[in-house]
């Protein structure tokens, strides 16, 4: 297998999963050059500072100039606008990724702003993650052993796809592909679903009278169980957008089976409930350990 | 402070929790005898073979004979009848406690057995487990940082509440004291409504057509959300029917924002989602990390 390495990669929002990926690839070297790019230069020249990339600008142009590869790595609400920037300055040996966990939306937004998708966009999600957000959380075992997801299109061209394969197989990643909506709804359902849950019980706590002294009492299950309801809330908001279609329905599916539980809660349906917790335990222990 | 020792402690169940008092206890010299009593002699031999009991038996008077302390450490449904064996056999200078969920369940069990609460008995309940059951899961440091809450009655003997503090502080806990409502309403919140949560999503998805490929997707925070609900079915059906009253309360509470919370993405409604992330957000910031 030939050496893959990127000669110059520009990552757009070097938050923790961009600057995950910046020191991945560095560690592995697989990368000769890293230009961050990014609205708030104070989290720039941190990232610069941190040594996570190597030149930083807020000229978009220059960011891209050059480029093998570029890389979206902002909230979900902000790549419409940054793939209309794009548009009449992107050149077509760049190729284009990102990691939005929802693919739908991503590929709307760039037939927004393209007309299509542009053959040099290979729509990815790396299936990894932290609660910790900023550029301070990037850790460069991040996607060790992980499953990164490509969505490529009809048109997509296969070399393009080949790049972004190899830059995730450089950090160390399982790369499949999948379709858009099969990707959204796995999504919806192992990890915003999930997070649904853990934000509203922790809001339902904390508009709780005596909340200070709830949460004091919580033990470690309670911990790991709301640790995910620490992730940055404008990132949330807009995953939960983008993929609402496929987050109402798994709502509406958990909704239905948390009141059948309440009601053999309340009428104390031994039955029900040793079934459905061993169901459960079940599948957790046979998937998950 | 004079040196707190217990003679002979009789361990009534012999799992993760009362494996784990036994193991505190010794590793802290405060403890010189341990007898194990139950129903399975396989786990009690497991036990004895471990090294966390000196002695098993399955013959309740003579597990009991000159015990300075009985700890009930079986799943709630157990215990009244281990309540009514007791009656006309434990001798009143033994102090009974317990390790239950639901303090007002136990109590009740108590003076169903007694007629009314023996004045030797403590309620407690340790805030500390593990989603791991059986005596292999038994670690000697499970408690140590954790808090123990004890809901002595009006007529309980003020040095049996001092022996099972005691007891306990020598396991390296906080000891603290509730009202038993109080307790159960706080558990129901902090543990009871989150084990519902997980054993719900993870049967929501395992009946879901594509199960298989849904928990290869899952990632780390996954991982976490759900790993409470590897804990053990028969125990939390019994935690469930014991304080049934509280927890109903905590799912309705819960349904209800969580409808609210359906709407909001259904209506892509983005100030309500940012509020209720952010609100969570911090609360789980302030008080868990």
């Amino acid at each position: 297998m030939p050496e893959f390495i990127i000669n110059k990669l520009c990552i757009i929002g070097v938050g923790s999963m961009g600057g995950s990926l910046a020191r991945a690839l560095r560690k592995n070297n697989s990368v000769e050059s890293i230009v961050g790019y990014g609205r708030n230069p104070e989290r720039l020249i941190k990232a610069k500072d941190l040594g996570v990339v190597d030149e930083i600008t807020s000229i978009l142009g220059d960011a891209i100039q050059d480029a093998d590869i570029i890389v979206l790595a902002t909230p979900l609400g902000a790549m419409q606008e940054i793939l209309i920037a794009l548009k009449d300055i992107v050149s077509s040996t760049s190729v284009i990724t990102d990691v939005g966990s929802s693919k739908k939306f991503v590929i709307d937004a760039a037939k927004n702003a393209f007309g299509k998708v542009p053959v040099n966009f290979v729509p990815a999600h790396p299936i990894a993650g932290t609660e910790k957000s900023g550029v301070e959380a990037a850790k460069a075992d991040l996607f060790e052993q992980r499953r990164v997801i490509l969505t490529p299109q009809a048109n997509t061209n296969a070399s393009a796809v080949k790049t972004i394969r190899s830059m995730w197989q450089a950090c160390g990643a399982n790369v499949v592909e999948m379709q858009v909506e099969h990707h959204d709804e796995v999504l919806a359902a192992t990890s915003h679903l999930p997070h649904m849950l853990a934000y509203s019980l922790v809001d339902t706590l904390a508009r709780m009278d005596d909340q200070q002294e709830i949460f004091e009492y919580a033990a470690g299950g309670f911990r790991d169980f709301t640790r995910i309801a620490s992730s940055d809330p404008q990132m949330w908001h807009d995953i939960c957008v983008a993929n609402r279609e496929q987050l109402v329905n798994m709502l509406h599916a958990f909704n239905d089976d948390l009141q059948r539980l309440t009601k053999a809660v309340e009428q104390a349906d031994s039955e029900y409930l040793k079934d459905t917790f061993t169901r459960a335990k079940n599948a957790r222990d046979k998937f998950c350990e």
